[in-house]
């Protein structure tokens, strides 16, 4: 056998404590028989691996008889009420958002500020980051939770396998790298707001989300990401997904990327608001998004032309990427997902009437997790590595 | 363990009589030691892969002394002078083209036929196709190559895993299952030219090949297909790829497939011709392709518009496919690759203008195949099929 031959001893060992860590994270609380079902292992193999598990510090016993079913009572697992968490932050462009989420996927502790980060100073944003997170891992801390890691989501392009933002156009910062402005003692990972999203998405939908999906969402720009094979596609330098970079209309507006007509400038929420005849503002996103509703609702003839032609833009850009992708489905996330009944007719219609193959068309769906995706999507990477790999991640070596 | 871990000791035997044969399909002549040292086994475990692959009749041995190099001369072991081979067969708008490729990738034999497929009779071409390859077969045959398989390139949308071709826009036929209609004693599998193309690509380049990149080529329709971490992108129909159905234009041109402003209405042979103020005509899509080129070399105006409009389209398109996969490069197949000098210009420059990650913008390269490139990733993809699996295509079982 070559060299390079894994150990596979060491390998199957850590690939069943995961198989078993992953099953009680889902299913607790449950018995070592009912783990045993679930990963085809035997009763033995699965306590010595539980034993493992439960002398790591990953995993605790609850009383006997608490699990039901049939046959002698079995002192349930449970997991997630100490042990390792995960932090997630989002730095959004006009909120920071602090997550810590335990193993069982639960939010523990969170922190929230609002903010203006347009043209901001990444120092003093970070700066604020950087308490939230403190102030987060003290609560969860309280909890008896340790974080095993920090993941921060970012309205921007950041390279692969790095922690510097190269390209934040609505935050207008020069490259950044976030590892020195934030605690030294977490494990540190940055990536696109919306490769979160999606990844929260692929992660909350259980076995029912497609394993092929594009995600789009907006806030401020149009994010996107690309799922394929229950993968998120990153790109040969990491800026894959973005969509709210594909041209709509080829000699449009300008946009802030040099380019011109691309569908942020047609979909975007500024674009909207100035289409509907609403300010900008300083409110929140969501706060801005609910009047833009709330007005079509009311039947307001500008704010459903707005909705309706920034469905549209939605559909020539989606028709181009589902002709090149073919994928299951369309996920809508972020603030377009509330937005969803106003947009949706004029999309589907552009989206049905340029398929290159028969039909179906991809499933439309909206967004299962809502706007908070990329914080948890972010805090929950963290939590999918500690259960991929649980004793890397034991607070207490066995 | 459960049930379903694979027989390691089958597995690894057979992946490493893959790699065996496969290294000395790269490098013949080749002896034992060569091939020990390449992939990183024994000598003696070589020798016994070796001996079975011989048996087998996938391996020839040469005489002594053939390899060169230091030590003991050994015995030179050859592949590909007999034993199986691939057919490949292209069904374009204007040809047929079938060859047959030993698996050193070699063209043994060949066979083509002009004639024009547009709203054809499917059974009537296929009719043809199947003598063309009955004619290849025994061409092959009689340099002692026996036939592993057919693959089939179509200029359509063929269904994942399937042998039917669901949607020809150029041919004109309904839905039609070429299993029947070719010869039955060969095992086939039928694909979309532009998948076959970029295969070709990816197979041709060796080490120096993208293994990220996006291929665009141009026959009478613009084909397209998506190549990522070295593998196609098949999409969760099979019908990835379709770039010619991009939206340029969202108001644009009606176009075949339904919608309006694809990018085939631009950038597609008839747009070209007919905004060069040349015939579509009769003739083979070269000698099209070398009027056009002439023209434009000659300086005739209309021409070098043409192209430039069709640089701009396809810079257009290729822009949004950018901004979204992040390719490492962009490969011009089919007539683009002879047109390539008038068209890029333009196309580099929409490229250049329009990216939402900071430069580099992905390479830009012309085919290294030509226009071959779909019958020959055809007729790779059953040669790549034998070595990947030797003993499944073993013409004399040991």
């Amino acid at each position: 056998m070559p060299a390079s031959a894994p150990n596979s001893q060491q390998e199957i060992r850590r690939r069943n404590l995961s198989r078993v860590l992953h099953t009680v994270a889902e299913r607790a609380p449950v018995s070592r028989a009912g783990i045993a079902a679930r990963v085809g292992l035997t009763r033995a193999a699965v306590s010595t691996l539980v034993d493992e598990l439960l002398r790591g510090g990953l995993l605790t016993e609850l009383g006997p008889g608490r699990t039901g079913g049939v046959g002698r009572p079995g002192h349930a697992l449970d997991v997630g009420a100490r042990g390792p968490c995960g932090i997630g932050a989002d730095v959004g462009v006009d909120r920071l958002v602090v997550v810590a989420l335990d193993l069982r996927g639960r939010v523990r502790a969170r922190a929230e500020a609002e903010g203006d980060h347009r043209d901001s100073d990444p120092d003093e944003v970070l700066a604020r980051l950087a308490a939230l997170v403190e102030e987060t891992a003290a609560g969860a801390a309280g909890h008896g939770l340790a974080p095993a890691g920090l993941a921060v989501a970012v309205p921007g392009l950041v390279g692969r396998d790095s922690t510097r933002v190269v390209r934040t156009p609505n935050l207008g910062w020069p490259a950044t790298d976030l590892r020195p402005r934030l605690p030294r003692s977490l494990p540190l990972t940055v990536d696109n707001e919306a490769n979160f999203g999606a990844l929260a998405e692929l992660w909350h939908g259980g076995t029912e989300a497609p394993a092929d999906f594009v995600h789009v969402s907006a806030r401020i720009g149009i994010g996107g990401a690309v799922v394929l094979g229950g993968e998120l596609l990153r790109g040969a330098r990491g800026f894959a997904g973005e969509l709210g970079h594909v041209p709509v209309v080829p000699e449009g507006r300008p946009c802030g990327c040099g380019g011109r007509g691309c569908l942020e400038q047609y979909a975007g929420e500024e674009a909207l608001l100035g289409a509907a005849g609403l300010p900008a503002g300083h409110a929140s996103p969501r706060s801005r998004t609910a009047v833009l509703a709330e007005r079509a609702a009311q039947g307001d003839a500008a704010a459903l032309r707005a909705l309706r032609d920034a469905g549209r833009a939605l559909g020539v850009a989606l028709a181009g990427t589902v002709n090149l992708l073919d994928p299951e489905a369309v996920v809508l996330g972020g603030e377009l997902a509330g937005l969803g009944r106003f947009l949706l007719p004029a999309l589907t219609g552009e989206l049905a009437s340029r398929q290159a193959a028969p039909a179906p068309v991809p499933r439309l769906l909206t967004s299962a997790v809502g706007t908070d995706g990329p914080v948890l999507g972010a805090a929950r990477s963290v939590v999918r590595a500690v259960l991929d790999d649980p004793m890397a991640h034991a607070p207490a070596r066995a």
